[in-house]
């Protein structure tokens, strides 16, 4: 039992039967978490660090959860308070951590690639929590795992990924994931929210949040970063939410039932209506609980590899 | 053995019966304190989440050795390293940590009455570490607690409270809790300190020290707020300690002997001075270890009741 | 098997006794860190506060692992999230802590003997992670160690220290250690970097790098505070490289073969270069696995103390 790969970067490339022996993990691990005693002695005596330089919650949270269910020791470590501010390279600060014989580093970091430009200085297993607009895999994983958990399936589902697609590391690694899957996927979103490399990236593409959604048997919403109003890219949030976001009236007209995924945190009442969060088609909370199931699978099987 | 309460809000209400169950399962968990391992496995397994939307040094750290010596697994979250930053709501972010399947919440906030309400969207435990200026519970149980330590009872002790009464949340559970279990209270401090609703409280007061400290016992001490001073509500530090200050001098005049509690932080040579606080009547340290038992205490007796 | 110090505060007056039973428990745990599972269950019971008031990455993260891997329970606590913000004494704060009952008191400050200072306050075994220009004796040790794990003895060697001696706690606790166990020091900088009491230490000095160098069988290479640069003390980076840094040319043309040492963190291309930092002679990251070990050694010791 172990995996093609050996550290995870993104799900670019990686096969699918890594992928289900993920979820079959995964979904064990979970039955753990709904026990009263949701700790298992694993990865005692293992060390993680967890590496964010940008600033993280439920992530963060999800894989320091992971850690201690599974007994691992951690270290945690965030730019603000580090020999960062005195003037020490990436380089140096991830190869000294690493010197203190660590087995695990899971890390976070602005820059599209620096995940797998570190991993080259270390000894340790590297996995990606989200490396700038590049790919953040364990959130695909998660987001996957709770469409199988819904749809008993990945294969044939269709499947809509609406927002702001082209700076989004959490739409591109569920295109990675998702077409190894054999998942059908319409991506949606304004013509300035599209990547440039949306042909290579081998995807349906629509203007028509409409037409995407009566494709759809499930939908992921991405989070509008209001950051980028006013940068010309994106209209007023009102209008986004006119023609792009999921609101109560729109998904009341629609004839199919959609599931709903979104990876938080949310604009409420932008991308999405509380009616439609917190509706019956919203399996967002599930996803919070499979996060911590698919981190735990994820640090299992690739310190066994070590 | 279980408590009638099944989350911590505050002490209104909270009947004689747990209050004293709370105590004798903190005494015994003080016995563990003295021993050279302070640790028992009696909560392997749980998760607890500290959620600390204020700064805070001793309430934070004494409900993280609690959790720790109780063997729980804890996250911490802090409102500065969080999602709120990026304009989640306050539920939101509650729900998503509770969704990750945790046992306990422990919360302070600034907002009064914010932590009850944040409890209707939880499966967890929710326990109020200070909503503002509404209830500090764990802080009034441990000073009664040292009161018991000290007296044997608590039952027809004098106490008087010295301060700003109207804007402590110390104060406001002391009252409650002293109440219930048949204690005598004066409060005392200048007139913009009392609170509104003294009559509803059911308490006696002062504005005069001397008659408090004549009166009681036992005084708990409190912490001013330098940051009110030239608010109108309070005259200057001088004229405070002056008036209102434990003074070595006002002390030493006493024909009594009263026992000092303070909840700390000090403000030395101005609500308190060194020579009382450090003196053979302080109890002031006692408290800071009675808090780590009572903290275990609440913990174990409301995780026992899901 | 125990040490006749109780607390760490410095390596001044530490017997060689002392050093070489740190040592040889050092080395023990340093086979435990090789190991799969690293983790001992030594300190299980035992808690120890983590007390940063500066700012640190690597000392922090090596105490840390340090505890952990011992099996202790830790809190940690930083000046910029405490009650110091509202004005709460050090010693209160100090003394509050250790009134939860912890059993050591892992400390760093900038001011130069407050941790002696504060010991007095306190009932736990104290250790000394940096005071100000004063002493940070892990990091001499773990030097020490790395030196003896390369050359088999300490005694006789030939160290020479570089740098802004004057300023530097490293270079202190070293001398202090270095001269106890028998090796010939030889310190070397600017002259407005030699501490006034050079001839109190009783090591040998020079101005001149290449003197230092073609002394030494190893070389402890100290952080410039780029700071200082304009204050006077302080040529500019430039003129700093080519008069006292260990530039690639100054390496290549020494006739021996010099061991270098640094603590970290470097600063590239000025006190170090790269080629020299990461070439065949550094020692620099066994100094940080051996700082784990090291700081392994000293709490099981000193906890055994108690």
């Amino acid at each position: 039992m172990s995996l093609s790969i050996n550290n995870l970067f993104g799900l670019e490339g990686v096969p699918k039967e890594d992928i289900n022996q993920i979820f079959d993990t995964a979904f064990s691990f979970r039955e753990v978490l709904e026990r009263e005693v949701k700790k298992v002695p694993t990865l005692k005596g293992i060390t993680i660090v967890n590496l964010f330089f940008e600033p993280s919650t439920r992530t963060k949270n999800s894989f320091a959860l992971a850690e201690k269910r599974l007994s691992a020791d951690t270290v945690n470590f965030s730019a603000s308070s580090s020999s960062l501010k005195k003037g020490e390279s990436l380089k140096d600060t991830v190869q000294n951590l690493c010197a203190m014989k660590l087995d695990v580093v899971v890390m976070r970091h602005s820059v599209p690639g620096s995940v797998r430009m570190l991993s080259k200085f270390v000894d340790a297993v590297v996995i990606n929590a989200g490396d700038g607009t590049h790919e953040h895999p364990t959130q695909a994983l998660l987001d996957m795992m709770s469409l199988k958990e819904k749809f008993g399936k990945i294969e044939d589902l269709n499947i809509a990924i609406i927002g702001d697609i082209k700076h989004s590391r959490v739409a591109r690694s569920n295109i990675y994931g998702l077409k190894t899957m054999g998942a059908n996927i319409k991506i949606c979103g304004p013509p300035t929210f599209m990547p440039a490399d949306v042909e290579a990236l081998g995807v349906d593409y629509t203007y028509d949040i409409d037409e995407a959604l009566n494709f759809a048997d499930a939908v992921n919403v991405l989070r509008i970063q209001k950051e980028r109003q006013g940068s010309g890219l994106l209209p007023s949030m009102r209008e986004y939410r006119q023609e792009f976001g999921l609101t109560k009236e729109r998904m009341n007209n629609l004839e199919n039932k959609v599931t709903i995924l979104h990876p938080g945190p949310m604009n409420r009442q932008i991308e999405i209506d509380s009616e439609v969060a917190d509706g019956e088609n919203s399996i967002i909370l599930e996803q919070v609980l499979n996060g911590v199931a698919i981190r735990m699978a994820v640090l299992f099987l690739l310190s066994g590899n070590r």
